[in-house]
């Protein structure tokens, strides 16, 4: 457990833990803002559950290994900063601007999943893989949801922007 | 041209021109102070040619609605809040974060040109729907490369970080 391929998945498990965390606020604060994209927003809500477990099951992964999510190993605070700049997009009161970077999001956490199934393998962990690689078919399928449905929100905000009385960025 | 759509999609055009200028900046960066992954950084050059020539056609496709890139459109400052955000990220002096950081940025360009495809084909601009649609092939290339490539980036820094005298996080 003391090798530095540990040290790192802990570390990068660390990270994952924070980063879920993050996801949950900022998905909450875009679902409490939407109004007019009943589907977008309920789609959203479903992923605020999913987001919750992955959180729940990232911190088993780092117990199985030691240690406690007490906190990002964020050097610099570089990822902080980057989650905080993702963060202030999602403040953002527009749902095609919110959508993309939704996305960004999603494709930040595979990522980061990806890179942890990798690291897991190269540690030897395959419980933590197999969890890592559940997690990443969510955060896939989420992506791929919204992917789907982005030209027609974009339509639609275009629509209800030419209609009388109608909200579109909301 | 005095459509609601059109001067959506002017806004928007500009936005991605912003994007563009930002992305450049930020694959600049992270190539610049790559050492020990050749493959990574030559990809990320081959990008920024790519980067460079997606400005031009976004500023091309901006000219055509009669406006000029003079700036982001940017209501309250949240989409250069989210580049900055993910600008900080690229300053980590870590392979596997600026990785990372790039896939989800790229996503961030798919999804805004996915976006602009679904506003010009609205507004009735075939020409600009299909500059959009051969930037956003380059950006899923690049994206591919990405995802195929960070798992053995990952076992690389794993390796090097476990070697004598090797330097894994750049």
């Amino acid at each position: 457990m003391a090798s530095k391929a540990h040290e790192h998945l802990l570390d990068w498990l660390r990270d994952a833990h924070g980063m879920e965390q993050q996801a949950e606020q900022m998905l909450k604060a875009q679902a409490g803002r939407l109004e007019n994209y009943p589907e977008l927003k309920a789609r959203i809500e479903q992923h605020i559950e999913e987001t919750q477990h992955q959180a729940d099951l990232v911190e088993g992964c780092i117990s199985k290994l030691g240690g406690s999510p007490s906190g990002v190993k964020d050097t610099g605070g570089k990822m902080m900063a980057m989650m905080q700049g993702m963060g202030g997009m999602f403040t953002t009161d527009e749902v095609l601007k919110g959508g993309i970077a939704s996305y960004a999001f999603e494709h930040f956490e595979m990522a980061s999943y990806r890179s942890l199934i990798g690291a897991a393998e190269y540690a030897g962990e395959p419980e933590i893989k197999q969890t890592c690689e559940a997690i990443l078919k969510q955060e896939e399928a989420m992506a791929k949801w919204l992917e789907d449905n982005l030209p027609e929100t974009t339509m639609k905000y275009l629509q209800r922007d030419e209609t009388e009385g109608a909200t579109a960025k909301r």
